[in-house]
């Protein structure tokens, strides 16, 4: 019988993250300072952020970061995930690929975004705070962060963004089981909310208004601190655990990645997988090629600019070197609302410009295409997000079976899709369109 | 760091399934031809299953049944699923007794159901079989069969109990994903349903009732078996893989549990976690008790009688001798859609009969309170049903508490609630009601 699943025992975890900017040839430019524009310390973000978040964001000088003890013990609720082999996958695309995938979805809240999550809270509470704010698109990063704040003992408040609230009943549902406030965004519970709504009151949200709104929060209220699901270098550090658990699953498995391949909204899951195989390009002379799957109807990888922008709709965060489609990009109703986002993290922005990774672009249609088609072939109904990664994959393995190559791809499965079905439902009906990009 | 996770290797996984029929002191009386009232035998089954299901079913002799290679390869897909201690739970409670869980709900449709559903899937394939009928509750069974068939390459119709259907569209979704054709029970397109529509045109559905549909579609149908998803001997054999796991991860966790606790609907979700250990009741002299948790508005096991009656709604199964509430009975319209059965199956019937387990009942109210109070502490929101096992779990607790005994107490989490969030939101808002059971 061939082995289809690969899981580490408790004593094999990894018990560091990967830092990859004290790595990197070429470091990330410097945030700026909203106001002045002076290079940032972390200092000018313990107003916002935990301290420990702050020196791990602008941290570019240790490799690796020691997982804190309760973190870790959190961590062995659900990890390791399953590395598997999509024996299915492959059959269905006959194709000679060997296909991979870290199976993320086990994870209590259903995806990748608690290994972050549990970390965030833990620091705000070591520091006295007592209450956490953040927003959330899908609702998997603001599911994440009420367990996580439930966890340790904390009150959460989650910005969500109007259109997933909506469309999303249940992920709120879920949110509210943890204990958490959820409120939809634009909201007139805040200043940058009120703003957007007067201009255009039927306005469906973005991550960026969400962010605007919950930064707000946490600055206007005591013993409170914003946390982020994505973009931001700590966020990224956070989920290398992911790549880490993988390299030495594939070595279990005997094999090391060709390719790697995740969707890609902010960075963090996509920066999970990849840079932990990444290191070994940099420092060991590998050839592994890194792809990140983009929604084509918010493509800043591929159509955006590299140059300094703001991480919220606002103006409220620091100035980030990023390729970013500008900050009042407005991005289309597409289901995977957690890559509706227009800037990419700062790391993955310099690693782009500078060679060591590729994007592509992704239609909706084909997502979910390639959503249905891995469901029956592996038995898990992927989120939209995910979806996009299993696109690009399947892209990469048809073109295996073109030149009869037998490369090892291996993807993220960032999270299942259980509680975004309408859009299932939707696509099986016929009535899902594709988004173009108006940059 | 203590040791949350217990996952078995795959070369540890069980390659054999546990047939208790074969160590028990009683036997379970015979089934009866629901025309001729004759012990059945074997042949009187395969009109309607497998024949290697129908030998299953009768089959007293064989303590241990090998599991089929493709079987087996399939639930390497998903097992061992993880046994875990409830660290958080013990801390909520604050007991001193150890509580562990079996967490089926990683299985890729969410719950225990494809243990079965691979199986009975796969002996139909080898027996020709093109297409396979069955019924679903709650819609955890028909995930589950609708992807087994998706795997083993046959076309599946499922009849979804119509209050459940509508509570709980999106299981229907997850279904059609997989290729299945869902219709809510009763329907016009069976002389079962038209009988019943014809008497109560609102009525919402039963298990009974689906079950008349679905066995009428398979005898009406060439090439066509029915699947059940519970109730049956040969599903409680199938799901016999979770207790057997269990007892090697509980060994990893160097205990042996003083009681074992599962919701009941059917019975292989109770039977499957509780044989493995009952065996060593009955041939070791060990005392673990096990006990079944019911709903309390559909209390077949505390308040049903012993005696000879049908599967379903119409009459077209065989006579079964078991603990029942009678066939016509309409359970009330609580949430957990899986318990709303009239019977028990006969190995547990015979079991509660001869004092080697005892049963509960919960009201829904309380369930939900347990599921709330679960998924903060662990993370994991579970399935109505599950919720059942949880609260009695507590109530066990509860009781080491007073009297300061750290016993060791395991559970099945049979599944999670993702897609049962309305009935969550229905709880939280206060909009939920316990049902008596008026028999």
């Amino acid at each position: 019988m061939k082995t289809k699943r690969f899981i580490l025992q408790e004593n094999e975890l990894p018990r560091q993250w990967y830092n990859i900017q004290a790595d990197m040839v070429n470091k990330p430019l410097p945030l700026l300072h909203p106001g002045t524009k002076e290079p940032l310390k972390p200092e000018d973000l313990y107003p916002i952020f935990a301290e420990e978040l702050s020196r791990q964001e602008l941290n570019q000088t240790d490799s690796f970061i020691d997982i804190p003890e309760p973190v870790l013990e959190k961590y062995t609720y659900y990890r390791s995930t399953p590395l598997v082999r999509a024996y299915g996958l492959e059959k269905a695309l006959d194709t000679p690929a060997h296909i991979y995938f870290k199976n993320e979805s086990v994870s209590p809240v259903g995806s990748h975004k608690l290994n972050s999550a549990l970390a965030q809270a833990y620091y705000c509470k070591m520091e006295g705070v007592k209450n956490i704010t953040t927003e959330t698109g899908a609702g998997q990063w603001g599911t994440a962060l009420s367990y996580a704040a439930s966890v340790f003992g904390l009150d959460a408040a989650v910005y969500q963004v109007k259109i997933s609230y909506e469309q999303k009943p249940y992920r709120r549902s879920v949110m509210q089981v943890f204990g958490a406030q959820v409120t939809p965004s634009p909201s007139m519970s805040t200043r940058a909310g009120k703003d957007i709504l007067t201009v255009n009151p039927n306005y469906q949200g973005s991550l960026g208004t969400a962010i605007s709104e919950a930064v707000e929060l946490a600055q206007m209220t005591p013993d409170c601190k914003y946390t982020l699901g994505s973009v931001l270098s700590h966020v990224t550090l956070h989920q290398t655990i992911i790549g880490l658990e993988a390299e030495k699953q594939m070595e279990m498995a005997g094999e090391y990645p060709d390719v790697v391949i995740a969707c890609f909204g902010g960075g963090s899951n996509f920066g999970g997988i990849s840079f932990p195989f990444m290191r070994h390009n940099i420092l060991d002379g590998k050839k592994t090629r890194f792809i990140a799957a983009e929604p084509a109807s918010c493509p800043k990888l591929t159509k955006g600019k590299f140059e300094y922008d703001f991480g919220d709709e606002t103006g409220y965060t620091p100035l980030l070197p990023m390729f970013t489609l500008g900050h009042k990009f407005s991005p289309a109703n597409i289901h995977a609302g957690g890559l509706r986002y227009h800037g990419a993290g700062v790391i993955v922005s310099q690693l782009l410009k500078d060679g060591y990774m590729e994007a592509t672009d992704i239609e909706q249609l084909d997502s979910f295409k390639a959503g249905c088609l891995f469901a029956k072939a592996e038995g898990i109904v992927p989120a939209p997000e995910s979806c996009h990664a299993i696109a690009a994959t399947i892209n990469e393995a048809m073109k295996c079976k073109e030149s009869g190559e037998s490369k090892v791809l291996l993807f993220n499965l960032s999270g299942h899709g259980l509680m975004d079905m309408s859009a299932y439902d939707q696509y099986l009906a016929g009535d899902l369109v594709n988004f173009s990009y108006n940059g």
